[in-house]
């Protein structure tokens, strides 16, 4: 597949520039983002090509030294890799929320990120979760999943991989977004999930291939997963987990944000704790609440948790009285004066509630005198 | 003690009459609340001792006939009960903002409610607890009473009894509100408890000594666990756990209310989720939220949770990016002009990074190399 054949919309030229401004400057590149900002990409490409000044252009002289365009998609087709842009229709277009959106995004796989971005979830979280957290982040991408969620991650270690796992097993799309190129596996560890993400889902970055993963550009990949998604939710996160910085773009964009409870003895659902209590994020506890929250108003919408009728709940306030006065079966009954004392009821009322508990088999009459049936 | 003592600001024969009402009828009666209010304590008891219609008197005829005011002030001497009545100074002024105060109350020990009712939380929960509720509630009240709150709970198994525990550990104050006669130890495995309670703290009832825990004198006694503290902290519940009436006066009265959460797995965390979901309850953790929560503002505000300083949160965005560029010691290291290339930087850009790595320790040189630290 040619890389260039999803691009027919931007001019051939500018599609060239933004490949080359993601190849030479960093995603969060102030220097970058302020000229591209005023002159576009080409002509701001043009200036640091001119200007090797220091307050400049010499930022970028490294890089640009480097660059070379027919090496960049050559690289994009040996990684299999589509290069999507702004008005491409696999664009997804939740990322232009953002005050910094990608330049040009890498995909691996068939997943139209159009697609994600109307219906999906991304599930974020600590690298060093527990079975517990694992567990849930693949149980509640599973359900999502049967619900027509994307499930969107970083294919981290921890809630990550077992977003993406559960979303996997369930038949479902998803959706992994990385901080290195399309064509590296990290973590190393992670190159068959990856695969396998590749072939049912997506792989995506804003980064080149060949690029390594840098601790900036998984903040900067943070922001993609929320913005890329209809809403977020935190599974497991340590205090200073970078799974929230994730939640704080999903916040800043007002997307919908989860987060799951877990024991207050484990760090790491410290991070969940503290973005409920700031009110960041709503307690969601299962796929059903997640789906609720992030999904269309009405049809998304969770049952409300009743747990068990039990046997009492259809008696009135006065049946109940009566009912709690008297003995369970094979004790010595008692007479209705005896019961309308201990209930603080008339005779009349005692009387007029035995019937109705006799009624509904609750109590049972030996003689004149009444137990519990 | 004379049991009259505390109420000569109420007359002597109003206190006779509130009593009596708490003798032959619930707390929660809604004919005699309706009397009452209408026609007052004293002139209601001369009502329904002559009219013995089945509209109204009938219902409080068989206790009626019972009722002895000189063997009620026995039973209080007996039980070692003080009697306290609105207008006491030891009267606890929250249960003012009930619908329907109590008329009386019995009260076992030395707290004085009126205090108790000022700076105090309520602690209630599950009967059918878990190990890691029972540590938590008994953890929450320790470290309440260290910071001066009284503890209100109900004595029940489970989080109550927790609860109290942790308070009575502390050396703190700890009341509870029984919905038997304060003379009746129930449940019976909890009368040592009851009795530490009466001696460090208060064991209070609104229902007259001698008289048995009904299921509605529960629901009846949840309401003053809410009222007399000003706060309420659910710690475990089920989904239908009777606790969460206490949670709804609490809420009714606009009182703060805090939550535990737990694992989403746990049946008796899923009632601390649903209120905390339906936005009645703020998500706690330990006992210094439930003070912020509970406590005066300002006074007991909780620090905020921030996590351990790592070792590169003093370096600035260019300092990380040329930092994480870098090699570990050991490994061969780069010179400027790869670092610049790496890191997306000018090289005046990498070398000022680099030489306030090298000032903070962070990176050294080896000749016109460089290294992680």
């Amino acid at each position: 597949m040619n890389s260039q054949v999803t691009s027919e919309s931007s001019g051939t030229e500018q599609l060239r520039a933004r490949i080359s401004w993601a190849r030479i400057a960093e995603p969060q590149d102030t220097i970058a983002r302020g000229l591209i900002a005023r002159l576009g990409f080409e002509e701001a490409l043009a200036r640091v090509r001119a200007d090797q000044s220091p307050g400049v252009g010499a930022r970028f002289a490294a890089r640009l030294r480097q660059l070379d365009f027919d090496r960049e998609l050559a690289m994009a087709a040996k990684a299999s890799a589509q290069i999507v842009v702004p008005g491409d229709v696999d664009w997804p277009s939740g990322v232009d929320d953002l005050e910094h959106p990608p330049w040009v995004l890498w995909v691996k796989g068939k997943a139209s990120l159009a697609h994600v971005s109307r219906r999906s979830v991304a599930i974020v979280g600590a690298r060093a979760s527990t079975h517990y957290g694992d567990r849930e982040a693949a149980s509640i991408a599973a359900g999502l999943s049967d619900q027509g969620f994307a499930v969107v991650s970083g294919a981290a270690y921890g809630i990550d991989a077992a977003a993406h796992r559960g979303a996997l097993a369930a038949g479902g799309l998803t959706v992994a977004f990385l901080a290195c190129g399309v064509d590296r596996a990290y973590p190393a560890r992670h190159s068959d999930l990856l695969e396998q993400i590749g072939e049912q889902g997506g792989v995506v970055s804003e980064v080149p291939p060949g690029s390594p993963p840098l601790r900036t550009r998984f903040l900067a990949r943070n922001r993609l997963i929320a913005a890329a998604s209809s809403g977020t939710v935190l599974v497991e996160a340590g205090l200073r987990s970078g799974a929230r910085s994730t939640v704080s773009v999903a916040v800043a964009l007002n997307r919908p944000v989860g987060a799951l409870p877990g024991p207050v003895t484990s760090m790491v659902s410290a991070g969940c704790h503290e973005e409920i209590r700031a009110g960041r994020a709503q307690l969601i506890t299962d796929a059903a609440e997640a789906a609720d929250l992030c999904g269309d108003i009405g049809k998304d919408m969770a049952a409300y948790k009743s747990g068990p009728v039990r046997g009492h709940d259809h008696l009135d306030a006065l049946e109940m009285r009566v009912w709690e006065c008297l003995r369970p079966k094979g004790r010595p009954g008692l007479g209705v004066e005896e019961i309308s004392a201990l209930a603080g009821l008339s005779a009349l009322e005692t009387v007029s509630a035995l019937g109705h508990l006799q009624t509904g088999h609750s109590v049972v009459r030996q003689g004149h005198l009444w137990l519990r049936a």
